[in-house]
């Protein structure tokens, strides 16, 4: 990685190298043979500001291409597209100078409130974590590093800079953790970016556990940590956990306090030198900014992918639209596209297009004519005329396509939002245009899901368009005329109601902390779990053509490793693609399973008539669960049903296995209820000798009566039991018993 | 209390005073005139076994009236029936020598599946601590001692001996203390008995900040602590915790550990000598068995009690019965009624009587006719033949009364139910009999909540009738002619699906941790405020008669009490009760308060046409949160809505108070916010003028522009805040800002 020779630094040349030298770049000491390195926002672009901006890094950028935001991406469903992405944000890295990119987000959509959820893929942490990891990969194929954030448990915005994630271990490693771990181990990011909370109680920027414990321990990660900006609480104890570099620099202030520490042998030099190697590895990234970005080639790819990020939720006839067809195009968001959010992810775009101008030069080929009115305001909420004049338009068309969705002002970074609803005035746009028009279509515009309630019934079609980037005007009419077959599956659940969300009941928390009391049941595996109707299940998204799944079978290919065959065909008449979902659901263990949880997809082109055999591998962590007591992942032995799905309540085919799981040796303890002690495979049987040995034949005829209250005993641990039975188990008849449960059976 | 000196006492004979001598009494020391006193389970009867009976304490135990578990008190929303059922019961143990009735239980019923509700009063806290606190008061007048229970975050009994209730301070303030609360401070009961579980991981037996700094600190109990039976896991732990008396004895052992520590010096002497002067004030209630056991006047206390108890929730007109009408009574239950729970608490009662035999025998005096078919077996499922000839007698029938319900097979202290629906032979009964029957009444009979969906539709009237005591039968009959006027209402929400309850997602937990994921928000206290559809809501009710709420008027006390008035009117043709429901709906504060809490309630006695004006007052308890940074109760500014209801989802009458709130000081630290520091109302303005100073006038205007900018900075801790100011802020400034901000505004 480097050749640089650390001991020749000195401690005070050491501590200046764990923090940047001022807002975006690290710090350089040439006689050492360092460089100095620029960072820069990421995820879905590159936001390359001059150092001497402005401090809190708010200003704008040079130019580069807004490429579709997580969630987006998300949608698609498809890690070529990820990688994609993520390569080209690679070159406008090379080509702006930029050694390490921030991003990709992978943090879950714990609730849909969250402001910052467009910077984020999913509520599940597979489909989160193939997607981050091929970003990953192709970003750092083309040369910079990537940044994978926010590590860790950074769900919400809201008091995001102190509030604690109480969160407990299995729902980490289930749910929180396995993106990162993904990305960790599959794509070897340069580095990771601690999150700003606290995760129970600590914060993630000194948190050893996390960063050190779990991070390098468990996933062997070998890179750099650096902070999230302004989230370092205390510099000290953060060398310790393996916090490495503190961005933006302190001017100084906490190089001192980290000298101070070693010289007052509080923190030791080799702690210090373990950063300082890994901040150095870093500085092997430095690249002169080539200027080399291929802004059409890009903005092309901007627009295929975001074509692919496009989620057909409702389509009653109305798409795609037709030759010849009046358009009557409605809402502001149609010329005006909001297609980024707020916050450090923000993008100088090279180029935007509109929706309203994509379309018309598509009608312009079809011979089909194309109309615009407002409709609404973003600014006023009394709308009266403009909605009027939309309504007059919208009658005299074949069909109406209204733009509705999300302000910046209601959703960014740095907020959460306080409800799903559109603006009222929107939806009584759609509620005026739909009773108008003979058809009616909504394009929606939104980083985080909003309610369709109150309208989807009185529409033809709705086209969830997300945040799609600069060229999303294209991308959207593409969709909306067929040049492209929509093929994007929801990532997130979109509910009926805010308070059918179970992160309802604890979000955002209150006084400093945040209980993720629903566990391992976020998104659809609460949904499923519970039987709570939703309005649209993740996974689920329409296609112009249909397909059709046969022929499930399962391959064993050892103990817990399967691989899932299934045959895909496109049923319909036009190209298109399809998701295949595999998802796995089992009441197997000491622990509650969700319904089902998502183990494996992946996105199959077809043309029309056309099948398709495709393999899905299901690994040992498809069928685990992380045990608490074990302190490890394991799968339980029982049943295990594999099942094909259309979205997460739809299983369109299934095959149960049976898994003999894994052999555990559960150690007896005092605290070890009589009910284990009896059922343990060694001692249980001695145990049973040794009491039929030592009653007497009334007591044993007791005992037998008494089968009734056994329920109660067997609950009882073996230290509180003994308090009923007067030392008829001597201390060292227990001691050698807990000695032989040690032993495999 | 006591004349002992015990500083005669040898460390020994201390020891020895701190375990029981057997299962159910204390240890003696004649010399130093010590006594040994019984203790016996209650709650809802005495059950005195003999002490050598069996080690587990599950064998027949002297006859003595089992009075109306709490499950049927609590819907009698009167303490005056609380009162009385503890008064008896008190008299029955001194008629059986008994010094310590283990009792009431005034754990909240978190989840519906508790297999020990029937010991509980209610899902709501004021409810449940009212009706504790009149038990112990009317049981300790009495003479003998009453011991509330299981202290605490009892609430299940899976695992319950080794289970971790992971409960964050302020739902444990708000909601599973309060009833202890009330129950020690207002009646001062003798002791305390700790719960077999633990509370965030600490065994509540030797939980030092459970049983001395809340039980002795915040609530100045002087009583005595005992555990649950067999619920010590650390004897010298919970010495130093202040748990004072282990029970059952365990021959010495433990007393041993506590010598051994003292010894040791790993406990003192002193805090030894503090739990054995609480155990020998204890025996202070030593007495002599005075065999005086009024069976009949307690029996006929246990058939009013029982009466006042039931709930009637629907009544399409079948009820009351009439005179000359030919009834057919179905169901195994109304000949062998179900009265009272399995486990600890069971009575071996003085008398039974059947609902057949009482409503034969006032239809004698009505003219009416009284038929029976079993209708279902409780013992074999298929029931065919019985459902055919009780649909044959329910057809030539006037109306039908179906006694549906739970065995003991089925809930039982030891176990917790997987459901709540009845077996589905009842329910295909009660279908038959329903479409059969000109009208039908079914009389439920369960300790937990029983579904009504699947058949709720097909009858005229539901009677709940819960485990009502040995006089059931009676009270039933009384109710169902209208000899008694129904006057209960729901102690607990009964839900439209077991999935709709907060605990749902968390219960009973797993790997010895259960999560209270769903916080304060308890029972009626979710659903109100997620605006989930129930059956039938906590506090629900109806009676013979119509009442009318009018003239709510507040009267304020003092800043934060209040004496709330209000007129009640009989508009009906008979007497009856009426219970007046005092909420509190707010959404003042930092934390989520519930949509509406119980904090106030009276029940009124009215004949036909009466009018009566109540008062109930409102303290300031019923305005505060547990505010866990100040660690302590806090009313905060705001509006207040003083509703009267009929039940948790229906307010009759409403008006709104301001509060002007506790005056709170909130310390500045580098943990503040930004926002925070410009909010305080001493250093906020110090802050503005300082920084108009010290900006230039660009800065400023740049300042400006930002403005959308501020929320993120404003949510950034100062310490963080400074990473990006370059020591815009000295030290010096903010630690004098900081000594300012603990001053007064």
């Amino acid at each position: 990685m480097t050749s640089v020779d650390i001991s020749a630094l000195t401690l005070e040349q050491k501590a200046s190298l764990l923090s940047g030298q001022d807002f975006w770049s690290t710090k350089n000491i040439d006689d050492a043979g360092i460089p100095s390195i620029v960072l820069a926002d990421g995820p879905h672009g590159i936001r390359r500001q001059d150092s001497d901006a402005d401090h809190l890094g708010i200003h704008d950028s040079l130019p580069s291409t807004c490429f579709p935001p997580a969630v987006a991406v998300g949608s698609s469903w498809d890690p070529a597209v990820a990688a994609k992405v993520g390569a080209a944000v690679g070159r406008e890295a090379l080509a702006l100078g930029v050694s390490v990119v921030l991003g990709p987000g992978v943090n879950i959509k714990r609730s849909p409130l969250c402001g910052r959820n467009f910077e984020y893929y999913s509520e599940d942490p597979l489909l989160s974590g193939v997607l981050g990891a091929a970003h990953v990969t192709g970003l750092q194929e083309t040369g910079p590093g990537a940044s994978v954030k926010h590590f860790a448990a950074n769900n919400q915005e809201t008091e995001r800079m102190r509030i604690s994630a109480d969160v407990d271990e299995r729902t980490l490693r289930e749910i929180y953790f396995p993106a990162f771990e993904r990305v960790v181990t599959e794509a070897r990011p340069a580095t990771v970016m601690c999150s700003y909370n606290k995760v129970n109680g600590v914060y993630a920027s000194h948190n050893k556990w996390l960063l050190t414990d779990v991070l390098r321990g468990d996933w062997a990660f070998e890179g750099a940590v650096v902070s999230d900006w302004g989230a370092v609480s205390d510099r000290v104890a953060g060398v310790e956990a393996g916090m490495d570099l503190e961005m933006p620099g302190s001017g100084g202030a906490t190089d001192q306090q980290i000298i101070d520490a070693v010289r007052e042998g509080r923190l030791t030099e080799d702690q210090v030198d373990d950063a300082v190697k890994r901040v150095v590895a870093l500085t092997s990234l430095a690249r002169e900014a080539t200027g080399d970005l291929p802004v059409d080639r890009h903005h092309t790819l901007a627009r295929t992918a975001a074509a692919e990020s496009i989620v057909l939720l409702k389509n009653g006839g109305a798409l795609p639209l037709r030759n010849g067809q009046h358009i009557a195009v409605i809402g502001p968001f149609a010329v005006s596209p909001r297609f980024q959010g707020g916050g450090s992810s923000h993008i100088n775009a090279t180029r935007t297009e509109s929706a309203l101008e994509d379309l018309t030069a598509l009608a312009g080929e079809r011979n089909a004519t194309v109309d615009y009115a407002p409709g609404f305001s973003l600014e006023e909420p009394d709308t009266g005329r403009l909605k009027n004049e939309a309504e007059a338009m919208a009658r005299s068309a074949d069909v109406a396509v209204v733009f509705a969705g999300l302000s910046d002002r209601e959703e960014s970074e740095g907020f959460d939002r306080e409800g799903l609803e559109l603006p009222s005035n929107q939806i009584d746009l759609i509620r005026a245009v739909a009773a108008a028009a003979p058809k009616t279509v909504v394009v929606l515009s939104n980083g985080g899901v909003v309610s369709l309630e109150g309208w989807h019934d009185d529409v033809h079609a709705v086209v969830e368009g997300w945040l799609l980037g600069q060229a999303s005007g294209g991308a959207i009419a593409d969709v909306l005329f067929g040049v492209v077959n929509p093929s994007g599956r929801l990532a997130e659940t979109i509910p009926l109601r805010l308070e059918d969300n179970p992160s309802w009941l604890n979000f955002p928390g209150e006084q400093g902390h945040v209980r993720y009391g629903e566990g391992v049941l976020v998104g659809y595996r609460y949904y499923t779990t519970a039987g709570v109707q939703v309005r649209y299940p993740f996974g689920h998204g329409l296609s112009y053509t249909t397909f059709e799944t046969s022929d499930l079978e399962l391959e064993t290919l050892s103990e817990d490793t399967v691989t899932v065959h299934v045959t895909v065909t496109n049923t319909g008449d036009r190209a298109g693609k399809h998701v295949v979902q595999v998802y796995v659901a089992t009441t197997a263990g000491p622990v509650r399973r969700p319904a089902r949880e998502l183990r494996a997809f992946t996105k199959v082109s077809l043309e029309a008539g056309e099948s398709k055999r495709v393999a899905l591998k299901l690994d040992r962590r498809a069928f685990a669960y992380w045990d608490i007591q074990l302190n490890r992942w394991v799968v339980p032995a029982g049943n295990y049903a594999v099942q094909v799905c259309s979205d997460a309540f739809t299983v369109l085919a299934e095959q149960e296995i049976a898994l003999a799981g894994d052999s555990i040796i559960r150690e007896l303890t005092m605290d070890s209820t009589v009910g284990d002690w009896f059922a343990h495979p060694v001692v249980g049987p001695q145990l049973e000798a040794g009491l039929a040995a030592s009653l007497t034949e009334e007591q044993a005829q007791q005992a037998q009566s008494n089968s009734d209250h056994l329920k109660m005993v067997e609950s009882m641990p073996m230290q509180q039991f003994l308090a009923f039975t007067n030392g008829a188990f001597p201390a060292e008849v227990l001691e050698s018993l807990m000695e032989l449960s040690k032993k495999e059976a």
